[in-house]
């Protein structure tokens, strides 16, 4: 089990400002897992990776692979208060699903250094 | 209600490892608030900051003192097999809480930028 959450790079986000988008995808595609999901990716001590996207659009095709293979996944639109316009598309969490779901959606990419 | 992530910036952690750390810790302890502070948090759109800790030692105390108010807290420890040493403190979640009790714990804390 683990959970992957993909950045639209292309904001270039701040490191605190993208420590919470990041947090807010976390807990949001959390809660949209099934019971059974949550308590297998709780046991195994939370598992996730946080990988680079390159867009807006990059994100939404991800999103809908994502539904079209039934797992969860929650993109974030930030309110906009401070660093970027509302609306914007900061991240997609993904999961937690098992190993080879999130893989085969997200194997090729990058992580986020 | 709001809930507060303190990050170790001794440890000058980059961008992505940062950012799981910080959902690590967002997630542990939104689980370890009890169900009602949950669903206020949640219906309030999951307000959430990430704020600056000078240290390890900065970390745990704010950690003492959020257990000596009753706020739900977690400590993080990383596994250590990338960026940083096994068992080095990296953030520290508080909360969701209601927004008075959090800010007597970190409201003289800066943004982390």
């Amino acid at each position: 089990m683990k959970q992957v959450i993909v950045v639209n790079e292309s904001l270039a986000l701040p490191r605190g400002k993208l420590a919470a988008q990041v947090a807010h995808a976390a807990i949001d595609a959390f809660l949209e897992a099934p019971a059974k999901a949550q308590q297998r990716w709780l046991r195994d001590g939370m598992p996730k990776i946080v990988l680079r996207g390159d867009s807006e659009a990059d994100l939404r095709q991800l999103l809908q692979a994502a539904r079209s293979a039934g797992l969860p996944a929650s993109l974030i639109e930030d309110a906009g208060h401070t660093v970027v316009e509302a609306g914007t598309v900061t991240c997609l969490g993904l999961g937690p699903a098992d190993d080879d779901a999130i893989n085969r959606l997200t194997g090729d990419r990058k992580l986020l250094k």
